[in-house]
């Protein structure tokens, strides 16, 4: 089926990003006719979609996390270096959220700064990783640790590319939606609840409505703050103890947060008087769509890691918590306190 | 003798700058007196100023241009994790050029950025490399080709601290003060024409005097243009060859500076028929300095650098001349222009 374009924009502090729905990777040159465009991505993307990239201005680096660090960054400035790319030239991102956050990160710093676009190729990355300018490296055990946050000035949306994603990573990206749906969208709750995973992947037309309402509620949450001084950790939920858990059991990052999302709706019935009837309704949801909603984990490992998590400041950590399905509320709580429920719970 | 503490500030579209002459770098832990602070340093700086850091929370890197590359960054990033640095901590750079670029760009990096301050040590620092924003690392041959524009919160000025400083980078430092008054301060090009660099290393007073004037010029510049979009190019008068030979013949900054705004005084009268005798005054005047005013470099190796230059744009170049002692201006000339003038000069 053909879809025609779709186009909105949203104004943020640092600048505008525009979105483009059902809007093909090879359509992205004739759009920026007077720019050169270099092409960053992954091996896996490229042995996938060859056929969309350009050649010669086509930059590709070896896929997976453990790939997603400062060594790599140094790999692909020597390549932009090798094939001349100057401060003019524009970079476009094409893969998965490590492809995003690298060559975001990359075309923030090369000559100080080019300018870039995404065309995220995978669920997670079209809902969230691309989105919010969120762009960095891992470093050692520590996930993002290294970054600056800046803007794309475009996000293209190409659904055609997601006939190839694997299933567990259609799952994974559906921990980010169903995140969404429980901090700021209780309607789209109830609409998950009424489907299914497979009869959304296999109507584009629903699918491409669904992801642009999740891109939306995610980039209206960033321009309220686009630097993360309040209102953007939000966001964060269900993230605390995903990181952890990602890190110590390699678990994709969806499935991560919707175990995290668990840990966070009890958290928040000890903390707001979340209705445990509605814990059960999301951890319902999460199966719903093949997430897992526990996951057997070293906790002393984990706290270490939840307390080194960047988002702390002193001896308190900010924690998104439910009033409501639809209703994230952001508290500082003691690390102490946290620890407390870290073990009980 | 002894000097108050001096204050001023600026307003830069990303913040305010703050300026503290005669502040010695003991006092700005008690500056700060609800942050962590953490300093980072070079190998020869804390040689030379052991005392003045605390014990613990300072990170020293390997001195030297050759040392400012992305695997440092990843070392002291890596530092910085093991004595658990956490986003509220503040980074002061205490250094040279080198360490106020790498600092202020791994500040800026770091769990996608920390506040930051410098202390420059140097001449060359004190009048310009601290001053500005731009921070970053070199790749390869190509200097600051990596980095990011962020400015410092403040900057501190310890003119005791260039007591050990070798005389060689008391010189190199003059580089950069003689191109501010050529582009900037006819009013400062005559009053270095009256004095020599012997006596103002000798006079604290006047020293610190010049010093606060060449970091008020390049401030404002600044203000006026941040991302260098326009103006701030102004700043570039003498550097499209310095780069270039600086990294060809391992010459210091200002020496390699030196040389190249000979050249571009040269470029100056055949573009605006700037007066050859002026011309003349200024290599004088370099001269009095110690500067060198001509290097023996390999043409074409040195051409294909400048042609790299990162602040080339299509096919041409923005090359600064002078129109007058004290009054330069940016002018765009074609790639080809300037390499015919460059292997003519």
């Amino acid at each position: 089926m053909s879809n025609k374009v779709e186009e909105s924009s949203i104004t943020i502090d640092s600048g505008i990003v525009e979105c483009y729905y059902h809007f093909s990777v090879e359509r992205i040159k004739a759009h920026y006719p007077n720019e050169r465009l270099i092409f960053i991505t992954d091996e896996n993307v490229y042995k996938s979609h060859a056929e969309i990239f350009p050649v010669g201005d086509t930059i590709i680096f070896p896929a997976g996390e453990e790939n997603k660090n400062l060594e790599t960054v140094g790999r692909v400035i020597d390549e932009l270096h090798e094939i001349d790319a100057g401060r003019n030239d524009r970079i476009i991102g094409v893969g998965g959220g490590v492809v995003t956050d690298l060559s975001g990160f990359v075309a923030s710093i090369y000559l100080r700064g080019l300018k870039f676009s995404f065309a995220p190729t995978s669920v997670l990355a079209m809902v969230d990783a691309a989105i919010g300018g969120k762009n960095g490296v891992d470093s050692g055990q520590i996930k993002n640790q290294i970054g600056v946050i800046r803007q794309p000035d475009a996000l293209f949306f190409d659904f055609t590319l997601l006939r190839s994603l694997p299933s567990e990573e259609w799952v994974s990206g559906f921990g980010e939606i169903i995140k969404h749906a429980c901090i700021k969208d209780a309607e789209m709750f109830h609409y998950l609840e009424n489907h299914r995973l497979e009869d959304l992947g296999n109507n584009p037309g629903a699918f491409a409505r669904l992801v642009q309402k999740n891109v939306n509620i995610k980039l209206n949450v960033v321009a309220q703050d686009e630097l993360e001084t309040n209102a953007r950790r939000i966001l964060n939920f269900g993230h605390t103890l995903a990181h952890a858990i990602e890190t110590l059991n390699k678990l994709p990052h969806g499935l991560a947060v919707s175990v995290g999302i668990v840990f966070a709706c009890k958290v928040s019935e000890r903390l707001t008087g979340f209705d445990p009837k509605k814990t059960e309704k999301i951890v319902d949801l999460l199966q719903q769509y093949h997430l897992p909603v526990s996951a057997g984990f070293d906790k002393e490992a984990a706290w270490n890691l939840v307390s080194f998590d960047k988002k702390k400041s002193g001896d308190s950590i900010y924690f998104v918590v439910l009033e409501d399905i639809g209703k994230g509320v952001i508290k500082k709580i003691s690390l102490e306190n946290l620890k407390d429920l870290f073990f009980e719970i």
